[in-house]
């Protein structure tokens, strides 16, 4: 777990669309805050004033295509503003922080999604990041029909999730490929079960890592 | 004139605060018009709706502190998605493009301005530009004091314009660095003469490339 470079108290939060990650996230925040530590809850891309404004840059829906090269400088600076302006502060004064998203979903989406250059990725990771991460990633998988199925329920589709099918597949398949790849660090919880289910294993990791820690 | 991956008929105007760079563009783009072809007359950071939004979040002046690198892989955000989406398309169907700064101004505001590392600069226009570039640039070229005493009568200042005087001592520096590394690329115009002046030597210099490339 004590990884060169990964921080103890990061907590990052991934999986596709529609897996509940909302939800989870807050059980988790719940959690974090019985420690009697402080807690940063916060999300990516965002989490900074100028983070969220590149937010929505990425998110809404253009008539304008977008270039893949541009979208991933784009994720980048958010990361690079809100890694300065507020996780690393936080980190530094021993918070800690549980952010809805992190480097594994440019992997995920950007990389396998787009089809980007994981070795450029790596690049600009080492470059914002030095090395630095969560100790503890929450992966919450679901398959691609029954996340977007949920997705859809919800309000108008932001420009990732308006994506082919295919899309996803890769997103996920890539996700699953870095959980195996790093199995110390990040945890697939399996979120097809029913949510008390999802919630009840996301509670388990949470507690025996948070006994862990402290 | 014709180094690997300079396009003949792509040309930049870089230059400091108050040279009389928009002046000077509005007759460059004159004599490039008469000359019949397609001109495309852009401008960095921007130059496509994406690109413009990029280029309101890094003039708008904020309480937050914006991190070196967000500020330099927003720029390069920006500069990826203008090359994709205009100056490349303009410069293969044969059009001349005139842009309002170009790569040169990254290395001298957030290179020599902001002290970041040169190297890492390299890396990331060659990942968003892969070597190409403008085969001509004009470096409209002031003492600071003059330059910002003529920016200082103009509407509000944007977050680089509120700089301190040093740091435009640093522009400048490293932009007359550049001229000198590249004398076939980057011709420094003293834009401390009287405008007439300046615009006969751009005039000149305009004329004889542009008599040179057609």
């Amino acid at each position: 777990m004590s990884q060169p470079g990964l921080w103890p108290r990061f907590i990052s939060l991934e999986g596709g669309e529609g897996v509940g990650k909302s939800t989870n996230l807050a059980a988790m925040a719940e959690l974090l805050r019985a420690t009697g530590r402080e807690l940063v809850v916060t999300r990516e891309p965002g989490g900074t004033p100028l983070a969220e404004d590149i937010r929505q840059l990425l998110l809404a829906p253009r008539n304008e295509a977008v270039a893949a090269d541009a979208e991933l400088l784009l994720l980048f600076a958010a990361r690079a503003q809100h890694w300065q302006q507020v996780i690393l502060p936080a980190l530094r004064r021993g918070a800690w922080v549980l952010c809805d998203r992190f480097v594994d979903a440019t992997y995920a989406y950007q990389g396998a999604g787009r089809g980007l250059d994981t070795a450029l990725i790596d690049r600009l990771a080492e470059l914002v990041l030095q090395g630095q991460g969560p100790a503890l990633t929450l992966l919450l998988d679901v398959d691609v029909a029954t996340g977007l199925a949920r997705a859809q329920q919800r309000a108008a589709l932001d420009r990732f999730e308006q994506e082919q099918l295919s899309f996803f597949e890769r997103v996920r398949a890539a996700y699953l490929v870095r959980a195996q790849a790093e199995p110390e660090r990040i945890r697939r919880i399996d979120a097809s079960q029913p949510l008390a289910q999802v919630q009840a294993d996301v509670a388990a990791v949470m507690a025996a890592y948070i006994e862990m820690c402290e």
